[in-house]
């Protein structure tokens, strides 16, 4: 893996004043790795950002061979610099690098240079309430040609995005159209991995739900199409008569950070929970019965993500409040609590920069 | 669309003296076209042979939100270039896009821009027995932000690579392997799209088969993992009992070009065709029977490609040795003489440029 080579921009960009909106600032360096068969990944460097030079024939803008990960820098009251959970970030991202033929990186490596990059870029990092420094680590295979096989030689990127509040309001409910006719991802497929593939496969069923006026589809399983998967690129939970829901891990869905940290906190409060393959017709049942107290998506981006409203076919269902004394509220307050340095890390889940 | 910009290479490659292997050679120009939700497709042009700058946010090295497609142009005897059902490529091209949300292309534009390239490129294309240009079109995802949406920005490129003969010595029986565990597409997903993501999807079973010995996966339905799909990157035949037999197009296989070829040429020879859903057993079940007689897979790259011997878990199918009078030989020789100029052109499939 060798040493870090730092080669610092002559022009640093302005900071936006305000910020606002999602990935489309990118702070003044990233960093960046590459691999090839005889060197393996080597000449790890943070450079200014830049364009990336490609050939035309370069795999990944071909095959799709290429994973990601998404997580964020926090910056607390006092003016440090928080990460959350990063090294089960990088883990996950060696699961989808298996998944997709691509070669591992050294975990340890990687927390360094992403800790260094957050150190030169940490003025980067906003302070207004609910901002953060959006983090997206990424490989692609660049070895040009044009035989589908895996590639030999590969890039892995950081770039850092400052990114807006997700709910500057407050949380707000979202509304959600359980998807009948397209599938994300099937048993035997790619759907746990972090790949490009699968995002790809979201982007149509996405659109038209925007079109008739959802924030985001659920996704059913590939096979008989009745059991949740996920919700837009988030999990989901549900909480039906006190007890709280999720689909297991069973290969289809994404193994996702924050999804593992509200089970490991739901345990901790003793809230009864259950990772278990619930269909939408059980969803649909538990609400006619008013038992269906709240739905929520979990993910990077809004940490947690209340449905306000779920459409499937002709029924629909609008749930709950989200009061202070929802678990949805408890547990974003308790989680982004965590990640700006507010409330006791009693998980160990925070890496605190010097 | 507007008018198609040439800029001529002032260094000019050296071509190589022997033609072999597949997509590892570009020729000394491109053509590429910019997308803007403002401009529309706009800027057609060909230029050198170039690297792509490309920003390292931009959409499709994320979330794989790009399409392509393969076609090859061949030398005549007489040294005409000849186009094989170009059209349909770029009519495919086009529903491919729909599922992506990505813009339409101008179909009449896009020939005239491929023809000219090949104008340009002629001497590109190679004489050897077997050997073409094959020819790449493809569309990418270039806006630069992060969130998960279809993008407003692309850029279509059309790449040319001299390519070899798929059979230097002959015809060549593969090993196929049946695919138990990995599921390349299921229904509501992208599998009749020629998109990235599919390619994506087939990488880890592919190279895990090369590993046993076998040139290809032989992939099932997602659903009840027993319906035939496809094969590798190939559309799949089965001769039983004198009749022919290939899976329908149901949503999950590609809408192969030479498979098409493949049916209309069955039906004008009054082979007994039929396109149904046919499942292994049933292929294992004619195989003991002594009733399978051939299994071919149809591409653009290898046009037939039988196979050879077929495995299922543990059963093994030695199948036909494929003699002057089998199918797949008569097939091989009756597109590929379209092709090359030797065989009449009925079906008015073959453009020859002037």
């Amino acid at each position: 893996m060798g040493s870090l080579q730092i080669n610092l921009t002559k022009s640093p960009k302005e900071k936006p004043a305000r910020v606002a909106g999602f990935g489309t600032v990118f702070t003044d360096h990233l960093f960046v790795m590459d691999y090839t068969k005889a060197q393996g990944w080597h000449n790890g460097r943070i450079e200014p950002y830049d364009n990336i030079n490609m050939d035309p024939a370069a795999c990944c803008l071909h095959y799709g061979q290429g994973i990601f990960e998404g997580l964020k820098a926090y910056k607390t009251k006092e003016g440090k610099i928080q990460l959350f959970r990063a090294r089960d970030n990088f883990e996950r991202l060696n699961r989808s690098a298996e998944k997709l033929c691509i070669p591992q990186v050294d975990v340890e490596f990687m927390l360094e240079a992403l800790e260094k990059l957050l150190e030169i870029e940490k003025d980067w990092v906003p302070t207004e309430q609910g901002t953060s420094l959006y983090i997206r680590p990424f490989i692609i295979a660049t070895e040009p040609f044009l035989g589908v096989r895996p590639a030999e030689e590969y890039k892995l990127f950081i770039v850092l995005s400052p990114v807006g509040a997700y709910y500057p309001e407050g949380l707000k409910p979202v509304s959600i159209m359980v998807e009948k006719n397209y599938v994300r991802a099937v048993r035997g497929g790619l759907g746990e991995a972090k790949t490009m593939a699968n995002y790809a496969a979201s982007l149509l069923a996405q659109e038209e739900a925007k079109q008739k006026g959802f924030t985001q589809v659920l996704w059913l399983d590939g096979v008989e199409r009745k059991y949740i998967e996920e919700v837009g690129t988030m999990n989901i939970f549900f909480k039906i008569k006190g007890e709280v829901i999720t689909p297991p891990l069973t290969g289809t869905i994404l193994p996702g950070i924050t999804r593992d940290s509200v089970l490991k906190v739901l345990k901790k409060w003793q809230v009864p929970v259950k990772e278990y393959r619930i269909s939408i017709e059980e969803v649909v049942d538990a609400y006619k019965k008013g038992w269906l107290e709240e739905v929520f998506g979990t993910g990077t981006a809004a940490v947690i993500s209340p449905v306000g409203k779920l459409v499937y076919a002709d029924v629909e269902m609008d749930i709950g409040d989200y009061t202070e004394n929802s678990i949805a509220r408890k547990l974003y307050d308790y989680l982004t609590g965590i990640q700006y340095g507010i409330v006791e890390d009693e998980f160990c889940w925070v890496k605190i920069l010097d």
